[in-house]
């Protein structure tokens, strides 16, 4: 039991000193550990450039007075090996690093009342641009409340736009949900969202790599980026300009091998164009809703998406011989009954049997003995789905 | 000489008599030719399904005379092993058939001033709903301008919405535009669309399947589509609901063999649905602009599309030292030179040279000794791209 105790007090010294997501330090402590590590690195004859970096800043941590510390703020720190470690960071080990920046995490700052491990386990990152549009945020806000109602957890970044409005929707609708935070988890940034962090934390986890106080910087929001793919099962970008941070998460997300899914928007709209991108070049998946987001990330067969489909029409209830007649009478002057059956191939007796339906049913009209569509000009019968509910759609 | 002619007078016959798209008569003549066909069927011993449909409607028909009428109009009639014939049409022998239409037209009926197998050389169908928005239409709009401004021709249907905002962005941009009708070349349909469909056989070229005088039915809307998909390189779907016309064009060209693309929109837009389901099926190629277009349907390089980029910000302009530092600067409260460097993992003096020149570029700001992102909290750097020009995009 010491060595574990020992374990957790030197990752306490590396998540102070070192940069969140550094991989000379990540990688080297996924290899040997933590307490191997740190006395290599208190060995005054270790040369390393990574030595030399951080012995300076060693003198001046004390990891039991951390933690006291940190549990006053309610913070507490998650390690590998503990029962609430999620799994979903280790992948990081063999992840392709972006940025300079990779590995798994020495540890986790936790603030909140969900077990990590289990608030993770069935969850989707919802990210995007922070200059949302109305439209982006309503669409993330939707997201994630399906995702809710499901029980599952919406993972984000707490920024402005999307972040914003992925937390919200899942906290309105009661779902649990978790902020991954590029400063210490005691802080707050953007400073705006202080209350709605405080509330995630509340009933839901604000969780970080780097050690309480800690504050954000740009490097540290690319480490960020990582942990918010590395604890979801999929990613879903909602909107994001060309070259967005957002991306960046997606990256994490497709390194990792999990399933990055982009929602589409007006090709007018700039704060689309990095998910259309990425849709191009098949890197994401399309989603329009929080079922296609769920059919993505369950594993298959487990969540049944229903197919969307166009109301029933009226040519639905027809039988085929009535729909081949239907699709033979024209759509502006009229004809005969004699004409509509060549058009459809079928006698004329069978055609005016048929036609008589149709008019009983309101779908043609006629006059002076001649049979037209009804509305044919408005109805437009043309242009609609040539598949009737037996049939299959017109794609398959 | 005097064969072609009979096969051209036999395909006028069949032309009048057939309807388009009928796979029992187009099939056949192709495999035959028209003139084999036809004699079949006037020798009262054919006791075939097709003769017996046929034989009562030949009488009638005197296809001569039927030419001279037609060019009275305006039409040609032009056939398979004519100059002007599309070679692209010939594919449609191998297709699948859908909804029980298919093959080869017999002939195509043609009104405007252009050779058919030059217009359509370098075309693309431009199609969708006609419930178009004006987000759609617009859309629709510039695609088919930036088409015509590479000499591209826009195929399309001279319907309602998309159609009609295609067919008009080209002739605005003096394209050539080219609108296949369900109903006979001389006629107009829909009726409002008269004008726009006379200015397109202007300039342009009006063809059709359906001889001379014939009414739209929603069967020949069917045959006419695969004729659209047909006739062009590709096709793209700008709007299009669940189940709606223009995917049946997009079944056409995707059992033709060639690229189907579709232009999102918003995801709460249900003119979108159609689109976004057939990207999300692989069925279609995304595409947001006329160059994605032209990029699509071009021999592999021969267009060259420039990546999307962000304006160049200013970090671009930095060394990759300086925005080691910069990234490592805190965003909201400053923090002191010997702070900066290690979260930088640099050197005291390396780190104060790159603050000086991130303080003159106006990118950091200084007080009392601490340093902090200029307008961290608005600029956001945390969610901005990683990458300057020098360095691969976020994705790749």
């Amino acid at each position: 039991m010491r060595g574990e105790a020992d374990e957790r007090l030197a990752r306490v010294v590396l998540s102070r000193i070192g940069e969140p997501g550094d991989p000379r330090l990540t990688d080297l402590v996924h290899e040997l550990g933590a307490a191997t590590v740190l006395g290599g690195l208190l060995d005054q004859a270790a040369a390393g450039e990574l030595a030399a970096d951080l012995r300076d800043r060693l003198a001046s941590v004390d990891p039991g007075r951390e933690l006291e510390s940190a549990a006053r703020r309610g913070l507490r720190f998650v390690v590998p090996g503990d029962d609430e470690w999620p799994e979903g960071l280790d992948a990081l080990a063999l992840a392709p690093h972006l940025h300079e920046r990779g590995g798994v995490p020495v540890g986790l700052w936790c603030r909140g009342p969900l077990r990590v491990d289990e608030a993770v386990a069935r969850s989707v990152a919802v990210v995007g641009s922070r200059s949302a549009t109305t439209y982006g945020a309503a669409v993330a806000t939707d997201i994630a409340a399906v995702l809710a109602r499901e029980d599952w957890t919406v993972v984000s970044g707490a920024a402005f736009g999307i972040d914003q409005a992925a937390h919200r929707g899942s906290l309105a609708a009661r779902g649990p949900t978790v902020a991954v935070l590029a400063c210490g988890a005691d802080r707050a940034y953007p400073t705006a969202h202080r209350a709605m962090i405080d509330y995630v934390a509340d009933v839901g986890l604000v969780v970080s790599e780097a050690a309480p106080g800690a504050a954000p910087t740009r490097i540290r929001f690319l480490a960020r980026n990582r942990l918010i793919a590395a604890l979801a099962r999929g990613t879903v970008v909602v909107e994001a300009a060309v070259r967005s941070g957002a991306l960046n998460t997606a990256s994490w997300t497709q390194g990792l091998g999990r399933v990055v899914m982009g929602v589409p928007g007006p090709v007018t709209s700039a704060p689309s164009a990095g998910v259309h991108q990425m849709v191009r070049a098949r890197d994401a998946l399309l989603v329009t809703c929080g079922e296609e987001v769920l059919e993505a990330v369950s594993p298959a067969g487990s969540f049944a998406l229903a197919e969307p489909r166009a109301p029933e029409a009226a040519r639905d209830r027809l039988t085929a011989r009535e729909r081949q007649v239907l699709d033979a009478v024209p759509l502006v002057r009229g004809a005969d009954a004699r004409s509509v059956g060549r058009t459809a191939g079928l006698s004329l007796a069978r055609t005016q049997e048929a036609l008589l339906v149709l008019h009983r049913a309101g779908l043609v009209e006629h006059g002076l003995g001649r049979w037209r569509v009804r509305d044919g000009d408005h109805e437009l019968p043309g242009l609609d789905a040539p598949a009737g509910p037996d049939e299959p759609s017109s794609l398959r």
